[in-house]
């Protein structure tokens, strides 16, 4: 799994819209709001799914009913496709 | 509900043994480490229950086999009860 080059990073970046980048971390991340817990962790066990069935994993912390997300691959030492795989079956969660 | 004291905040503390004070946030806070994503996943949908159950939610984070727990109630400004309470609670998962 290669680290996306810069221009593919803009190229995936452009075509996810919601999701930002931080080039300290060269990860990308989200926050999503819900009603409250029960609906934020509803969401949580989703995306842990997700995850666990793509073999990668997030960095994650939640809030009562907020969710932050942040998705780099550390074993190509950056943002891979499957940072960006990841993100897209979160965003057809539909939230 | 009411911060707790420092005599108060002290003796619980002492009592819980694993949970260390963040005298910055008045909060107490414990880390949890897991064989893998899975194993950690199954502890947080507990724990989620629990704070569901207690109407009192956690500041966690995840990454693949940890996770780390914060706890301190906003209104009361601070360290209270329901802090406690639950950190037992956790603790008693026998993780």
């Amino acid at each position: 799994m290669d680290k996306l080059t810069t221009a593919q990073r803009e190229a995936a970046l452009t075509s996810l819209g919601d999701w930002s980048y931080d080039p300290e971390e060269d990860a990308i991340e989200r926050g999503f709001g819900f009603k409250d817990f029960s609906a934020a962790f509803a969401f949580m066990t989703r995306v842990a799914l997700l995850a666990e069935k793509a073999g990668h994993h997030p960095e994650w912390s939640n809030v009562y009913n907020k969710v932050s997300i942040r998705l780099t691959t550390h074993d190509a030492g950056g943002l891979s496709d499957k940072d960006i795989d990841l993100a897209r079956r979160i965003d057809a969660l539909g939230t």
